[in-house]
């Protein structure tokens, strides 16, 4: 009887992205939301999420805050380790994208050097970097999770925007201005953006 | 102009794992292959994956070689390095499951306490366990990677079944013994298996 040989011992051909591509009936990429805390990302990602599935594709939301409770368990907010939070986030959705399915990353990734790194992990075709903009001054009074009033009071270090800086993307495919837009205008700007990659991909 | 609110300002409401299962007509679960090198995990992954599209099936691949050079790049052998490892390959495809997609996961993970993790971590009943079975004398014989020689030599340290112990799985739902069975055979058996979760989910 036979042994298990190497991989083309299969019969049926490897499956590539493409393959899922097709099935899925769109071309996966991923959707890298930046910005301050409190600017709206996750908001936007959410909202993204339902008008992307009642389009019926497939995406998955990566958020900062959720990733650090698990795959992130134990970084903090070192340099270092927000390099490190933000690598590891780009080659999970790096995963996604090669499964065909369309990521949407929202994370502050605050420096250009750890956004470009993501960028280079996913690939300059596949990443749209949305630059979620909003005054902090507006974060600040909206403060969703009390973090500001927190870092106002020194009780969380290298707070980003506070005690720690955010360095705005230099050339995004995308910038919405939460001060103004509301949720359903920011997702429809997005999906604007990346309007030619939610069609069925040509086969062959 | 109203700004943007907290997630519940969506019109639409927010999607669940089920929405997308039943979107890809599948109940998404993760087929967690283990068992020494060269046992065949990866080729039977691979067949898998091959099998599962031809059924209009979404799954991804995650090897252990190939996460090593991205996500866990810089994890070494040693026994906390390992259980890291694969306690991130477990979050991603906890991941993957929660995006609708079938994890396909293929790595050595040899220890009892590092699967339990990756089951907690993934749900116990989202994490099917198969145990890829062969023995070490044909492993050693089929060498696809040159390394049993290596380590045979001394030159990789802490090498699964030579220097570094395999702890075969307590329960596993499936063994596959890949000194009989063709790549066809096993992945068949492994389809046979979780064949009621392929079928679309029933809504509500």
């Amino acid at each position: 009887m036979s042994q298990i040989g190497p991989p083309h011992a299969s019969t049926l051909p490897q499956p590539t992205r493409r393959d899922r591509e097709i099935l899925l009936g769109q071309n996966s990429h991923a959707i890298w939301l930046t910005g301050l805390s409190g600017a709206g990302k996750t908001t936007i990602a959410r909202a993204l999420e339902a008008r992307l599935l009642a389009m019926g594709r497939l995406c998955a939301v990566l958020d900062g805050d959720v990733v650090r409770t698990g795959l992130n368990f134990g970084l903090g907010f070192s340099e270092q380790d927000r390099f490190e939070n933000i690598r590891r986030i780009a080659e999970v959705a790096r995963i996604l994208v090669d499964a065909g399915v369309i990521a949407l990353v929202a994370v502050i990734s605050p420096g250009e050097a750890m956004r470009q790194n993501a960028r280079r992990i996913i690939g300059p075709s596949d990443f749209v970097e949305v630059y979620v903009r909003c005054p902090i001054e507006v974060c600040r009074q909206r403060d969703t999770k009390g973090l500001y009033r927190k870092a106002q009071a020194g009780q969380v270090a290298q707070f980003t925007g506070v005690s720690a800086p955010y360095e705005p993307p230099e050339a995004p495919q995308l910038v919405i201005d939460t001060d103004h837009a509301t949720v359903e205008q920011a997702a429809s700007t997005v999906l604007q953006c990346v309007a030619g990659r939610l069609s069925a991909p040509s086969p062959g």
